[in-house]
């Protein structure tokens, strides 16, 4: 052990009080660490299986400090936390990852120009901070694109397609409604499918890399995942590999989900990093032996990362807004792994839970 | 679903705060369930993932009322509450397993009457309530023999053993110390080994056992289970039919851990009950398809109940008391899973967590 390490009983802090803190501290417990959330919202998913929780806005430097001084290491369970609430705490406290790493993947051109940096594909793109960029972009990329913001998107929130009669002055102020925004215009893929790859790095360096597994979305928000993705080995070789460099090369501490693009032809292409468990990963709780949870645990307490390696086939539904009602079925079925997040309001859109088939293929489960 | 179905979102009352309640609480909270846990014990291992927790005495009725209120059903993980607290509380909400499952399994006399009146063997016993019915029991089932106290024993305590030297009066001060009691002796078994079964039973009626495993103790605490027990198929039906045949007459709703003696000649004979979860089952969290914590929830939340069947063969090893410092190499061990308590204080005989050896055997792994 090294005297990074962290002993059971020790305090996690967590940065966000939704689903994957909550997950998270399940797995902490397990191992014998207490959690401390710290939330702005009341009645989170992660206080009512945490240890203590903070419900304060993220500016509050008072209870940031009391956080601090309550616990013996940060991380997080939502990259947007403010860069300023981090810089603040990690002069208190370790935390993992910290804010040199938020800081490229919190910015979509700081996070491609990494990318691109490390000789690493991406989808076309380039930065845009006015109408005329653009315009420029799309004279470049082609179209259709798609505009973003750079930062602060999620689940397709911030975002503008290009299409072959989108006006540049008119989604550009659809998205930046007048305001100075920092924005990227992707150019268009014609992918064969979505996948993606968790990388648990420990403080000592130590790389862990989950099996490549396919995504699905709908309304750009995760539908399913299957496991493992339906490409070539060599395919997902390289995405586990591309995973693994871009997260030795931001020396990330904790995980890194990879989102990647797999084009007709083979290639493989970096979407979006998320420096944190990742909806992606939530099979690994029922078909591996350490969950993403628990290796995140391992990761920023010190402890030696566990298997990664995938015990069986397996498909991951999510369950989101009125989904849920079909737990009954769903807790009944012997090759189910029901999981709900306790969420009291169903909202269309809004995750509430997921359930995993074990032993499954894609074809063998009925869709949503 | 039948009528009885609490939804998830639900809350699940737990009398009594140590590692089994914390343990269905965490398998609780998968399942979207709140856990609100009710114990005299500040900072208990199962507060620290609960939803609620009320710290009050077992006799307080204005804090049982309240906590009544609170929760939807009622279930234990210490079957010593006292019997007027869970009368109190069935006049206010479901207990599950209920006071006439408790009013048998706390007290021997009841238990064993209880398990021979269903034509089911124990060991011989006779009941004891002064120095001179241990003396006519001596007489009567020969030397060595166990004097124990018929409520409130556990893990050893509250035994004397009658041994070729020892006179009646003596044992029987030292068990009672001048004072009222009630006890049972029982005759000496010469027995190949101590198996266990746990049998769910839902509100509907329906059984779900788990294989017999074998039991090792130390200074009378459990030190290992071993998974699947090593005695013929046969008598491992046995002992799951016997175990069933008890749940059923019981009408437990809930789990029965049935602690069985298999004698030199392949004879099961009944030794303990325990209407709750149970040491000798943590292994179904890491070897089952729905651990006995999960499906204690199934049970009284009346959803289905789940599978049962061993995915592979396991050794679990207690962690009790300075054990615990060998968590360092447990936690880096690729086929051990490590479950801490988040108990501050080690304490000897104190129970601190426990560690599963996944598709392990007896002789495969160290021995504590």
């Amino acid at each position: 052990m090294s005297v990074l390490t962290l002993p059971p009983g020790a305090t996690l802090g967590m940065l966000g009080g939704g689903q994957l803190g909550r997950m998270t501290a399940l797995a902490a417990a397990r191992l014998g660490y207490r959690t401390h959330v710290y939330t702005p919202e009341p009645d989170s998913p992660c206080a009512e299986v945490s240890a203590a929780a903070t419900v304060a806005d993220f500016a509050d430097a008072a209870a940031l400090a009391a956080f601090a001084a309550s616990v013996d290491v940060v991380t997080l369970e939502w990259e947007n936390v403010p860069p300023e609430t981090v810089a603040a705490l990690e002069r208190m406290v370790p935390v993992r990852p910290g804010a040199a790493v938020l800081a490229v993947t919190r910015d979509r051109i700081r996070e491609k120009s990494f990318v691109n940096g490390l000789g690493i594909a991406t989808a076309p793109w380039r930065p845009a901070h006015s109408a005329a960029d653009v315009a420029v972009a799309i004279a470049e990329l082609g179209r259709p694109a798609v505009l973003k913001v750079a930062r602060l998107g999620y689940d397709g929130k911030g975002q503008v397609r290009l299409g072959a009669e989108s006006a540049p002055e008119s989604a550009w102020h659809e998205l930046a409604g007048g305001h100075a925004l920092d924005a990227v215009v992707e150019g268009f893929i014609d992918f064969a499918c979505e996948i993606s790859v968790i990388v648990a790095r420990a403080a000592d360096g130590t790389l862990r890399s989950y099996p490549a597994v396919e995504n699905q979305h709908e309304h750009h928000i995760l539908s399913r995942t299957i496991v493992p993705a339906r490409i070539a080995p060599e395919v997902a070789a390289e995405a586990e590999l591309i995973a693994c460099r871009i997260t030795e090369a931001l020396a990330v501490v904790g995980l890194l989900a990879v989102e990647m693009f797999v084009t007709r032809d083979g290639r493989v292409l970096v979407n979006e990093l998320a420096p944190r468990p990742h909806n992606s990963g939530h099979w690994t709780m029922d078909a591996c032996a350490t969950s993403q949870f628990e290796q995140l645990v391992r990761a920023v307490c010190g402890l030696p990362l566990g298997a990664t390696g995938r015990l069986c086939d397996a498909v991951m539904d999510n369950l989101i807004g009125g989904d849920v009602e079909r737990w009954p079925e769903l807790v009944a079925a012997p090759n189910a792994r029901l999981h709900l997040y306790g969420k009291r309001q169903v909202r269309p859109g809004r995750k509430m839970g997921h359930v995993t088939w074990i032993a499954a293929t894609p074809d063998s489960e009925p869709a949503r």
